[in-house]
């Protein structure tokens, strides 16, 4: 293995006889201090290179993700990789299985391939897509409070869903970003939708989903605060577009709570596009 | 109120200036040591009995339910009764809004009104509805994993289903229930269906829906696992009605544990019949 720190999140060396590895993931995210390694916190990369490591008999290991999700964050289609000596490789669907097998039960690996030439999880990506829950109808699944925002009052869906749209497109969403010195809040939103759907468990659950090409930290909370406060009519759509373009945070935006929010897509091109469409983004984001 | 003891399952007296009010009901049964009141236990009845006793100020309350859940079983359509004297009742909005404000999160009212003459939340019902959910997609969603039984390998849902038809009917059931001594195990089951579901969060979970007139101890989660081994082609649908027909406990048989498993629907006659019904089965259950 090369002499890198481990879970960086610098881009990999490419040859050296390494193996590029997707994982597709999954994990509920309540009892984790987010995806990224802290000192003395359960993390999910933590859990992950700890079981991978132990699977693999490798003594150290960085994992790239695409979608570095907070605190009690979930996700049901994160992705990441990690490059390993290909003679240490057991396979996809035996990866799959002894990983899951010593994996604590609130993360699952859904998938383990071999990447295609060019791929990297978080630079080859094109887009994230989040899906934020919201219960408003009184008559909630208790077994699913830890993944839902319960709401005790009701939401005008149809309002939320026309005033988000005007999000659409390459905005700064310093109105919606915990401020970050130095770094851009500029990202483009490629769509947003809010409706019910019929759930088996929740008569009328409300989901709120954003694809972007990146978001900056906080960034689909504050924008579901935004449109709740635009389903109760306690702002109009366009307050929340005078937010937008004032681009700087306002004051008494709530964000809401963690628990609601899961990562569940990650979106990458066509093989022959992923080192192109990496490169692109390094000098975007790099 | 009368003398009686509290949490008693006895038919509530008629008359006496009472309102008769019926709940609705959803909980996470994770936490709970079941329904059924027991010293030192936290339990379904017990935590509602205490929001009920403190939001109407009465002090003590007899609650007769429909279903009696087992330690872990969740429900999302249990119903119960209880009778008050008519001016404490602040009309049922607001004692759902009361009532729920005080519940722990893991238990929630629906609904809760003046019941109809003649209603009895456990001899009025018709039949029960309970739901056994299964993942063996290995990509079943985390957040989920305390209410769905995770399963390693592949089921036939179709010989499932099949196989399961022959338990419709009256039948002693034996076979599948906890010994009682000096109680009847013969129960009609009304339907019983296997099949795979589009849910949002897993590609093809597994719901077992089964509804009986009533079920004896452990029935579901016998049959569930009966069920489950034809699905894994270890017993044939001919052995499964062999067991069924010799009436007695089969050695080895696997209950699948309580996390899975779901009171989801009482069924109730037409007002007019609510009374004829609640006779009928007294006499045949009392």
């Amino acid at each position: 293995m090369p002499d890198l720190p481990p879970y960086t999140h610098e881009p990999a060396p490419e040859g050296g006889g390494l193996l590029r590895v997707r994982l597709d993931l999954a994990y509920d995210g309540r009892q984790f201090a987010g995806w990224a390694p802290q000192p003395g916190q359960r993390t999910v990369c933590g859990e992950l290179a700890t079981a991978v490591q132990r699977v693999l008999r490798v003594d150290d290991i960085r994992i790239v993700v695409a979608g570095r999700t907070d605190a009690g964050v979930h996700a049901l289609g994160q992705v990441c990789h990690l490059d390993l000596p290909g003679d240490l490789w057991p396979g996809g669907p035996a990866a799959t299985r002894r990983i899951n097998a010593v994996l604590p039960a609130d993360i699952l690996v859904l998938d383990a391939q071999v990447a295609p030439a060019g791929f990297d999880a978080r630079f080859s990506a094109q887009y994230r897509r989040y899906e934020y829950l919201i219960s408003d109808s009184g008559r909630h699944d208790p077994r699913a409070r830890g993944s839902v925002l319960i709401h005790r009052r009701p939401l005008d869906v149809v309002s939320m869903h026309a005033a988000g749209q005007v999000l659409l497109g390459e905005h700064d969403f310093a109105a919606f970003c915990r401020a970050r010195p130095e770094a851009s809040s500029v990202r483009t939103v490629l769509a947003l939708t809010v409706d019910r759907r019929r759930d088996p468990r929740d008569p009328a659950l409300i989901s709120v989903q954003i694809s972007a090409d990146a978001f900056c930290h906080s960034m689909v909370r504050s924008v579901v605060g935004a449109l709740i406060a635009v389903g109760e009519a306690r702002i109009t759509a366009e307050q929340l577009a005078d937010f937008l373009h004032a681009a700087r945070r306002m004051p008494g935006f709530t964000t809401v709570p963690a628990h609601g929010l899961a990562l569940v897509e990650v979106g990458y091109p066509a093989d022959a596009e992923l080192a192109e469409q990496a490169r692109r983004a390094r000098r975007f984001r790099g």
